[in-house]
């Protein structure tokens, strides 16, 4: 069975990883000859909305599925016409959409922080009056990594992040496309990975804790210690979601815990997600395993963890090689070339005691050389 | 860095899945197209005594490995002038021939069956008189699974033996080339696996205990049960072989343990090795990515085991696929053609109790179609 995957990145790259042992052959779409996932199939080298690209890149395919969420909404509507697209259409529709997304999570009575539409400046002084500050302001669409968002303190804030972000941007509709959301003091940031097959069955991962620097992922730690309260709340919330939106696939759901018995969802993944790397490790199926598995129409694996891991990515720069002497240290690279605030690679320590974990994370990060 | 792997079988290819995630890139060399290694790195279709193939083979190779020990000495010898070749060819040179294999094990003091070359039927003859009935007569050279071999339990069945196996073979020298082998009544085969780094550190996994089916290996049961007493043999002695022959990367030894404290070295494998398949999901760090950070150069990887595991071979059918939806079963198909007795892929089940472990392999056993 041929599966197509659009994008070539770290995530295609583990998918194929997960997939080829399973007898899955892979197929991906990317616009970079050398990206991530090259060396694991054939690779159609070309953007997202060629349609040539597209009908060479799906002739053959028994499925197709993707690894970010960015996928233009036509290029998957015209690969639905030849083939299976899973996740669907909708739920990359809902998660490519910050207003979609917090509607739907509403809808389903998933808490949320406050949030307002915003298109033009009145709306925006309207939504900060409303909301109150702090708050966030962000690009409703194309936002990863903390890029395409500011945090507003100050009305000066509010004047300087409209100057930043309220201008229509080259190639969209002729509105500013933010959305204002309450900004809340949580305690840490959860996440609940689900899968759902093709037939409807579905499976949850323990909720992760995560831990950012500078917008970016640093740490995961799985399972979420402290987390029964939150596993009662966020794996119906997910199950929700995924039957809502008729889902096939891996989700990923961030939670704001508040820390005081509220869990409130800030956004979802309609893919494979960084803070998932651990349970190549640290699950007996792992979440690229079981995003292959639900999208081939495979009968879903056991996502229940082995042990207490700690996933820590590799950013910008390549560690100290001595990393590969501390035993229990898994090493992923991506084969990126180096840059400050590239994801290159991530690092998973799995032990049976959570205490354990916790030391030999703290060996590894002094041999990290993030930047 | 790239990795020069001649030959593209399932080996090739799960030391693929375990390097490309070390940063490694890989280049095969194998007579067939359509290997199971072909969709994880280059391939050079070629024949392994072609030397314009060999050449563009090794352009730009860091190291280079083998999946398997008949690669011709020509060839070895050939590349080794061109790029570092591990294991080394002094160790293939010895695992390629039973009798420099077994002659070696007992100048390290390494208890063996009896043994006598037999180059002709007087030989023969001579042999059986001296080591006696029931005995083995095997292949010098070029044997695998049971292929190149006869158990000798009557006179009749020595001449049927000489009949088939005496001949000199096309290619070979005008000798038989065979060697004859006590047969011992052992109570269970165990294996070692060690590996040596480039600077001369080592590591070991703990024994294995292997069945067979029809001269195949069909289960492996790690660690195997009992065997403290055998640890304390098979690892002093792997770690000698390993030293004597300047190891770089994975060794096999296979051993016959007796019952009564004694065991005796059957033969080995200077390579990745089917009874270590369980180390994937079985141990921290499998024998495909240590013997990768061996021949790469990279610090060794923790042997321990994670909990108790059972390796079982998909032979010459595909299993039901209901076997997915077994929780803890670990599927490897290596993309091969059914064909009865080949070996298609292999089942882990890797639980923290042996009963567990056992409980579920023979429920995975009855989804397989094995012929």
């Amino acid at each position: 069975m041929i599966i197509g995957v659009l994008g070539g990145g770290q995530l295609g790259r583990m998918l194929a990883l997960a997939g080829i042992p399973l007898g899955l052959r892979f197929r991906f779409l990317d616009p970079d000859r050398s990206c991530p996932a090259a060396e694991l199939g054939d690779l159609v080298v070309a953007q997202y909305d060629d349609e040539l690209a597209l009908a060479r890149f799906v002739e053959g395919v028994h499925a197709v599925t993707y690894e970010f969420e960015n996928v233009p909404a036509a290029a998957a509507k015209w690969l639905s016409a030849h083939a299976p697209v899973f996740p669907p259409q909708g739920a990359l529709a809902t998660a490519q959409d910050r207003l979609n997304e917090k509607t739907c999570f509403r809808s389903l009575g998933i808490a949320t922080p406050e949030f307002a539409p915003v298109d033009t400046r009145d709306e925006l002084l309207a939504a900060v009056a409303r909301i109150g500050l702090p708050s966030v302001l962000k690009t409703r669409r194309f936002g990863y990594d903390g890029k395409g968002q500011a945090v507003l303190r100050t009305m000066a804030d509010v004047e300087t992040a409209w100057q930043t972000l309220g201008q229509p941007r080259a190639g969209q509709q002729l509105r500013a496309d933010l959305i204002l959301e309450q900004f809340v003091p949580f305690a840490r940031e959860l996440s609940i990975l689900g899968v759902r097959s093709r037939d409807g069955s579905m499976r949850f991962y323990p909720p992760v804790e995560n831990h950012h620097s500078r917008g970016i992922l640093s740490r995961s730690i799985a399972p979420a210690p402290n987390a029964q309260a939150a596993a009662s709340v966020l794996q119906p919330a997910a199950q929700r979601v995924m039957e809502t939106l008729g889902y096939v696939g891996v989700l990923a759901i961030e939670f704001f815990d508040l820390g005081n018995g509220t869990f409130m969802a800030n956004e979802m993944a309609p893919r494979v997600h960084n803070s998932g790397h651990w349970t190549i490790e640290g699950s007996a199926c792992s979440q690229f395993e079981n995003h292959m598995r639900a999208v081939a129409g495979m009968p879903l694996g056991a996502p229940a963890s082995r042990g207490h891991s700690i996933m820590l990515n590799i950013i910008g720069a390549e560690p100290d090689p001595g990393i590969l002497a501390l035993d229990g240290v898994h090493v992923h690279m991506y084969g990126k070339s180096p840059r400050a605030g590239r994801k290159l690679g991530h690092l998973t320590i799995c032990q049976l005691a959570p205490e354990a974990a916790m030391a030999l994370a703290r060996r590894a990060e002094l041999l990290l050389r993030n930047c």
